[in-house]
């Protein structure tokens, strides 16, 4: 049988990485990376940087181009499942090729697995078409929203209060409701903005690497602080990443 | 100036512990311990497994009894405010009298500081009074969510969607609005059975321990099953941790 890990690296630091996911590298014969085809070298280099403090012994390392995403299409969710069909194919490929019965292959996730990420889903996908078989395991990584607030020194809810994940799509379709505590994830239109300028916002980019940036305050505060500096970093790093914490008063 | 350290340990397998959290160990000449005068002897297990695995220099351990909280209140806030009111006089006194200037003391926290954990409000609470100073910072952990959805090998969100993290108590008042995904949390009685036969439930309790149980399904399926296995657990150990995903259909 072969073995696929799904191991979850953490979302900026390397030190993010767990004791779990450290045994969990070093039982690897084959590492999957799907080559982004962007500037995102501080990403590969956080991966690298892991691989080369805590792996020892050896491995080999499969690169393949990953497919592209139509970023023009209007159905988001429809786009996003072509993509992973076609990641899937790609994946699929490379456990039948590349990796031996017996041997253990990983794919390095950002974050956590389970959080807006696809790769548990291609894996799925391969499985039940039946073309390859495999067993496979999930280790989970500290994400963003965990790196956020640690750095914010705040919470994610409020005693006996739920809080909510979601992206900048659905934030800008309205603030959603029964809920005061909202993470806001791939979010291209500071869709904050919206909100109120009541509502306390926690913000950060690159959070956890040399890059990080950290703003918080209410929206009529900081918003257009805000506004100001992501466009700043994105335009001097050529991309950007940032999650945010909106609290609004119960 | 006192240093103090929230460290989040994760919430099970001692190999949640992250690299970061290992060396923020390793920085520590006190650590705080309230003693919750409970059964939960697997904790503490769980804690001090950690400290001698990892940590390789003298430190020492200061334990206080953790005031009660009065369950009996009707008024849930209220009642934790209240009790996190008592733990502060308590942790007040540990940092000043147990911490000198230019030291640093740490509080291991279960999981993650920022989810459903009161010590970070407790730190607050005792930096605004203005009896001790000392600067803080907050080691994120793995938590009991993602243990849960990693051993269940599934996501916390569907493709663009939202995901709520809640209690049992809010649940019992109905499902969320606007969010088909929903980890519930702190929920003494099973308040899934109200939800909905077709809603999928993915429950996990003691998750990353040796105890550790898992279960899915519908809740048609598997809901009486769960109920039961609960109680038997709760019955056998004394106590019971336990989290679980709903998923319906959107
Ligand atoms: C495709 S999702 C992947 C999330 C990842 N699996 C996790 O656990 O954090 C990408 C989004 O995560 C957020 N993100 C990832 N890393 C980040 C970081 N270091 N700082 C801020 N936001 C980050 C951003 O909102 C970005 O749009
Ligand atoms: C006071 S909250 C603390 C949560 C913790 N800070 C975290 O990050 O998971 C306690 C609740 O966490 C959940 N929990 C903690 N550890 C767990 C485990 N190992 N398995 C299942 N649920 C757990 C249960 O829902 C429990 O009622």
């Amino acid at each position: 049988m072969k073995q696929i890990l799904l191991i979850g690296i953490g979302a900026g630091d390397p030190d993010y990485v767990t004791i779990q996911a450290v045994k969990a590298l070093n039982r690897v014969d084959v590492f999957f990376v799907l080559d982004k085809g962007e500037v995102k070298q501080d990403l590969v280099d956080v991966r690298q940087e892991i691989l080369d403090r805590h792996v020892d012994r050896p491995y080999r390392v499969v690169e393949a181009r990953d497919p592209e995403r139509d970023r023009t299409a209007p159905a988001y969710a429809e786009a996003v499942h072509d993509w992973r069909r076609r990641r899937a194919d790609v994946c699929e490929e490379l456990i039948r090729a590349e990796l031996a019965d017996g041997q253990t292959g990983a794919f390095l996730v950002w974050g956590d697995p389970a959080l807006y990420d696809s790769t548990l889903a291609i894996i799925e996908d391969i499985l039940a078409r039946g073309a390859v078989e495999f067993d496979y395991e999930v280790v989970p990584g500290i994400t963003s929203v965990q790196a956020l607030v640690a750095k914010h020194r705040t919470s994610l809810n409020r005693v006996g209060r739920p809080v909510q994940i979601t992206t900048g799509r659905r934030l800008a379709e309205g603030f959603p409701e029964d809920v005061d505590d909202v993470v806001v994830m791939l979010d291209a239109h500071n869709s904050f903005t919206g909100v109120g300028d009541d509502v306390q916002v926690y913000w950060g980019a690159y959070v956890g690497t040399p890059d990080e940036l950290l703003i918080s305050g209410t929206v009529g505060e900081v918003g257009e602080q805000i506004v100001a500096t992501r466009a700043e970093a994105r335009e001097r790093k050529g991309w950007i990443m940032d999650t945010y914490l909106l609290r609004r008063k119960p």
